[in-house]
């Protein structure tokens, strides 16, 4: 008799448009500001987002049209904020570029991504033209700043390609999905993938953060995570959405000009990565400089050790945050559960959780046959992601392996628990498989760095006669100090499982790292396989492994 | 030479499961507390969401089916707080009744609904019940408690059908932009309207309460506003989306009871229409009990006097919110902007203002030629809305004058100003013009409710053979109190133009009010007209309107 009814909300699509206009009609008097080194420039959003309307019509007149790509490589600074969303707003796609990448890997990622046009900052265009002759699809080169343009091809400035322009006072209405903005991974393994993010995805992740870190507009956040690394993690679009100041520290991200900039201008947030946040530690404990102006850190990228987080919490909580390139990043966050404070004899176990799944992010452990497995804490599976702002694919459908039934393989492999809190201990490449029972790189990682003489350490699995794989230790000592293996091995006991506890060590006067700063495991292994580290045995006690069913922490 | 790309995102659709599914797998420890008068009783979200499952298998087994839409005729409760996710999550509609219409506008709801199931406390089956043989699609009534169900047709137990249903394991999958939940207006002008909301919109308003107002899993909210109310605010979707608590006063929303209930469960968050809010501050003060445990208060549905805010303020900042039922409601909240804090000679001001709007919502001035007007903050106009959980339409397609060109029109009347602050001075349908110029009736009623002896006060407009309009103050005071008009005349000057102070005024012993509490100033003006009330006429003072072109609070 009652007749079928449908809903009556408005179809307003989510857009970074949306997003821009927030940013120019309500916060008029919020801040960006770009580090130089040594002093700082700074335009409000009156200012920035005229400014991006003139930029939409330069690229426009450059014939950028919806649907091309821009590609940008540059640094954290205003420019930069500006292409972030001129691009999307004329419905073509920015395209970061990571300047990390080796030359070859960068002529692939333009090709591949198809940039018409690309932003360079000065400093940064003898790297483009090395490679200038190698990129099929780039017509014009806009440069920020002074620089020899030589080798780029058709050049334009870019202060002078937004002085001869008019604003676009028009934008154009965009569909929700259609791609805003585009990444690659770092290609550890293998060539980096793209990934294209849509209007939805990244319009849902700015109000994700927002809801999670409780961004506004009496925030100031320090981004001391590039922009070219995952949209600089989502944060300029968070921003703009709620009013919050965008603090870019452009190239400066060594400890002692991070340190000067953040004293100057006194973010409430911070975002970067561990070795970011060991170095701004490190400095502002010789400076002796307090940074209690600071309400709250954001730290991914990798597993952030429990000790770096201590060391900060008399002045903020310096929280774990995961994501990938493929999350937008944000996937999780480690923050306590209900009933859980400072204090309580599990907080610093939740905080040094890898994290529990976000509003809109879903969560699933699958095992090998990839069927899901329980949330008991102790099951081991590969961790898998869904959600609005996570990749099906990468650009060109290749990677294909890395999806499963509609969900992201992250790669990494961990437990969850019953509350959901996701315990990443290795990434499934990394893996250390002994005697048919897990050892967790991570986990071994995070306690050696727990010892005050290690700056570094880093733990691969070697192949082992009796049990399939053994852990080796490779450390790195802080300045001036080392440590006997077997006193670090004694360290360990109770610490983690004893069976875990390595035999091989060997110490290195530093870690090698991949172009984003991640732990080269994989240089690590071949290192290992040519025989390069000077490994030093001890004894193993065999007698003690009785307990090697008991978990990591199985005592806690 | 470029190839088009497409976003590379995943196509997860933004529904109530989702919100269901994290809230039944993160948060099984976060309490639903059902207030009974004297005693709570309490269930935790592991439970609730398990009888969830059961009481959707139920609805289906009674024959409910995707599209269906369930009414529920429920104060506030677990159960109400269960039929708020079974429903949606069969795809069918929740449909919340207003338990405050007259019989025929609820036959009338109840129809244009179309209704197969009603669910219904036992305390309200003799209003179902009067209006039973009216109802023309309803098949079956379930009953929440003990009740005489005489005249009610196909009766079920509520707590019968959970039992004897296997929970639904399999929740289907759902498109985002199906209707997931309905509402009426309260019919003030007309018969009511219905809005359909969607699980899309649902989602987003989650997820926009939560970055608004950082609710999280530490939180527990006391919903002071009923269920039936624009779906309890929206409150009910976003404390699943983040694991706060839930308290639920039930019918129990006299001062008395809810003072005991608030003393004892201890919320961190109160939300309440400002009735409410000031008979629980005349309550706290009797009794000497301190709210210091609550962090914020959500105070809406109507003009919130700053005095009232202010009384709060040694314990919480009670924080202004705007919306409708056409809104889901969340549109504005008036919070200081950048660089005010409490102290600050604008502070009171802006937290005075009606509000600015949320990310999602966009809102706009529209002058009588139906063209945007300027954000001055003086220039009067239509305040018109637009976003992803704005109603684009009214169920059946009445009401379309309600919509222009792609935006609600709020049928509120104000001001904008630089910052995007919008003042909301009437509702179209209660502006008062004189000599040509607009006079607030909600300034003028704030005002006098910082006289401490009126209780109540209304302002409406009545025909001047001068000015076209004149501004009639129909007052009620505390008890025991009174003060002549000719003094509260007075004590606006210097607070509102000259031209604006009232000549007319009235006193009763209570304002009249809709079936929601709001002022019913439609019987007002018909009180007026019909000569029933006594109104006492001061002089008009000429000279002194010279500053009739100065603004409200103009000398601020």
């Amino acid at each position: 008799m009652a007749r079928p009814i449908q809903s009556t909300m408005q179809e307003v699509p989510l857009t970074i448009t949306d997003i821009f206009r927030r940013a120019a009609s309500l916060f008029s008097a919020s801040q960006v500001v770009t580090f130089e080194g040594d002093t700082s420039r700074r335009a409000d959003f009156s200012e920035v987002t005229e400014r991006v309307t003139r930029l939409a019509a330069g690229l426009r007149y450059l014939g950028v049209k919806p649907g091309d790509r821009v590609g940008t490589f540059c640094w954290n600074h205003q420019e930069h904020l500006e292409a972030y969303f001129a691009v999307p707003l004329l419905g073509a796609v920015l395209h970061t570029l990571n300047v990390r990448l080796s030359p070859a890997q960068l002529a692939h990622v333009i090709n591949s991504g198809g940039d018409r046009v690309v932003i360079v900052d000065a400093g940064l265009t003898p790297l483009l033209a090395a490679i200038r002759s190698q990129l099929t699809t780039v017509e014009k080169v806009v440069v920020v700043g002074r620089a020899d343009t030589s080798g780029l091809g058709a050049v334009v400035d870019y202060d002078e390609l937004l002085k001869s322009s008019t604003p676009l006072r028009t934008l154009p209405v965009l569909d929700e999905r259609q791609p805003a903005a585009m990444c690659h991974t770092s290609g550890t393994t293998g060539d980096p993938r793209g990934i294209v993010y849509s209007h939805r995805s990244v319009w849902l992740h700015s109000l994700a953060m927002i809801a999670n870190f409780a961004f506004n507009e009496h925030d100031r956040i320090g981004l001391m995570v590039p922009m070219f690394h995952v949209n600089g993690w989502g944060k300029p679009y968070a921003a703009f959405m709620c009013g919050a100041d965008l603090l870019l520290p452009e190239r400066f991200l060594q400890p002692q000009p991070l340190l000067a900039f953040v004293a100057a201008e006194r973010p409430t947030i911070v975002v970067g990565v561990p070795t970011i946040f060991q170095g701004l530690l490190t400095a502002a404990q010789a400076a002796g400089t307090e940074l209690d102006f600071i309400r709250l850190g954001i730290c991914g990228g990798a597993a952030v050790p429990t000790t770096l987080m201590q060391a900060y919490q008399p002045w903020f909580p310096l929280i774990q945050a995961w994501g990938m390139t493929e999350t937008s990043p944000l996937g999780m966050v480690a923050l306590p559960p209900r009933g859980v404070i400072e204090g309580d004899s599990s907080y610093w176990y939740y905080r040094s959780k890898t994290g529990r799944p976000v509003a809109g992010v879903e969560v699933r452990l699958i095992g090998d046959s990839g069927t899901p497995l329980p949330w008991d804490g102790k099951t081991v599976g590969e961790v898998e992601v869904r959600g609005p702002w996570v990749a099906s694919s990468h650009l060109g459908g290749v990677g294909r392996d890395r999806f499963h039934d509609g969900w992201l393989r992250t790669g990494d492999v961990g437990t969850v628990d019953e509350l959901g809190y996701v315990q990443i201990t290795d990434r499934t490449k990394d893996i250390i498989k002994s005697g048919g029972e897990w050892i967790s790189s991570l986990e071994l990682e995070n306690q050696l760095l727990a010892h005050p003489a290690v700056l570094d350490a880093a733990v691969v699995g070697i192949p082992d006669e009796r049990w399939g794989e053994r852990p080796l230790v490779v450390l790195a000592f802080r300045p001036g100090q080392s440590v006997d293996p077997e006193d670090l091995r004694q360290f360990l006991i109770g610490k983690v499982p004893s069976f875990w506890l390595p035999e091989s060590w060997a110490v290195v006067l530093a870690i090698p790292k991949t172009p984003v700063g991640k732990q080269d495991k994989k240089a690590l292994r071949q290192l290992q396989v040519e025989g390069r580290f000077e490994v030093q045995r001890l004894v193993r006690v065999e007698a003690v492994w009785a307990d090697r069913l008991r978990g990591p922490k199985g005592g806690r």
